[in-house]
């Protein structure tokens, strides 16, 4: 299964697909009038439709038949709050498996370590929706812009239940608690992930004072991406326990 | 700390390191004669080592003192079998990651869909080596050359305990226990991972004839190499946890 993405798709009614998903469906793969394709709201619906105009900048299609919105497989939302690597890459490679194993929201933090404060969210996003559809997802999950973790930590939580929050750092000195302890199935979880030289001593300090957790993730040394991702795995191997 | 890889080295005695490691220690990170380094075999000892010669195509050092061979963090052994990707970094970017994450064996599998059949294992072998000291791990992982599947499920196992033996095919119509119910801390474990077309019929049969149990990896539709990470952060976090 192929699957498209129109964030204006309504159940039976005409929808012009953007230029990309255009380009995809009718010059890459060189689908034609009167053929049938899937395209997600990216908010949990799915749309059966029949290409009305195969035009490979504006394919215009016709919802014929449509479900959702469904529930996420594991209801519970797990937000990522990680800290920009120095190599770009890196983290672009981060939002595609993330997105694939699965995380409803992401944001960009500037930690005082951090040796990148910037980074193209819209980029993100692009790389995010692409692993949506290859990963047979209906919820496009958000990528909030960078900002400082002091900021956000005082930021009001926009979740209406009370998630885990918890903070991933590496001073082994201090008491944390394995990740897998804190994990609960239908929990959902906020985990903040700190630069290439950890958070620093003051962050910790005031994540902890605002009821963050300190967990850790394992014995090794784990590079910033890879214990983002580390992260969301556990995360929803958690929640794809039946025990 | 920084860490270097020698399979020659020894308690209390004269060691050079080879090319790589000699450029790297005596070029990029410009360490003089006199100072000092920590060295692993790479089989579980840390040579805690002062500089003799400073030459940055054989560096002599001498071991002033060693502990080990250590215990693994914990004592319980993944090998991941797992067919090449079509594209070749993203077995790269595989093995980095499920080295810093923690894999003790990693077999290539030729399998019916396999798109790519061929991988040089020296390349692999060394960004495992990179992985090893990046994330300080004491112990480089075995990487085996691609063996047919088939031939591969007929050979013995070398191993002295009798592992869970998984396989992580797609097939939702068939029964197959969530991931997360059939790991426990302290279990070896040996996890097939198919190609993007995913195991054959025939093969899966075999599989189960021989023992493996069928898994799956949650709802979402992993690429190849996500899956197979998923499948090593998931055995290291179960093995992580104190409950």
């Amino acid at each position: 299964m192929q699957l498209f993405y129109s964030p204006n798709i309504t159940p039976n009614a005409l929808c012009t697909l953007d230029a990309e998903e255009s380009r995809h469906a009718v010059r890459v793969l060189r689908l034609r009038q009167g053929e049938e394709l899937h395209v997600t709201d990216g908010r949990g619906s799915l749309y059966h439709c029949r290409i009305l105009e195969a035009d490979d900048r504006a394919c215009v299609v016709e919802s014929i038949d449509s479900e959702g919105p469904m529930a996420k497989a594991d209801a519970a939302r797990l937000h990522l709050a990680v800290a920009p690597t120095k190599n770009p890459s890196r983290m672009e490679w981060l939002v595609e498996k993330a997105v694939e194993v699965g995380v409803d929201e992401l944001t960009l933090l500037n930690c005082d370590h951090s040796e990148r404060t910037f980074l193209k969210t819209e980029r993100l996003q692009k790389i995010a929706l692409s692993a949506m559809k290859q990963s047979l997802h209906l919820w496009l999950p958000t990528i909030n812009p960078a900002v400082s973790l002091r900021e956000w930590l005082h930021s009001p939580l926009p979740t209406p239940h009370s998630p885990l929050k918890l903070i991933a750092h590496c001073e082994a000195d201090k008491p944390r608690t394995p990740l897998a302890d804190v994990l609960k199935p239908g929990a959902d979880a906020i985990v903040l992930i700190g630069p290439e030289g950890d958070f620093s001593e003051e962050e910790i300090t005031l994540a902890l004072q605002l009821g963050f957790q300190p967990v850790s993730l394992g014995p090794s040394r784990l590079r910033t991406e890879t214990a983002a991702l580390y992260a969301v795995a556990a995360f929803n191997l958690i929640n794809d326990s039946t025990l």
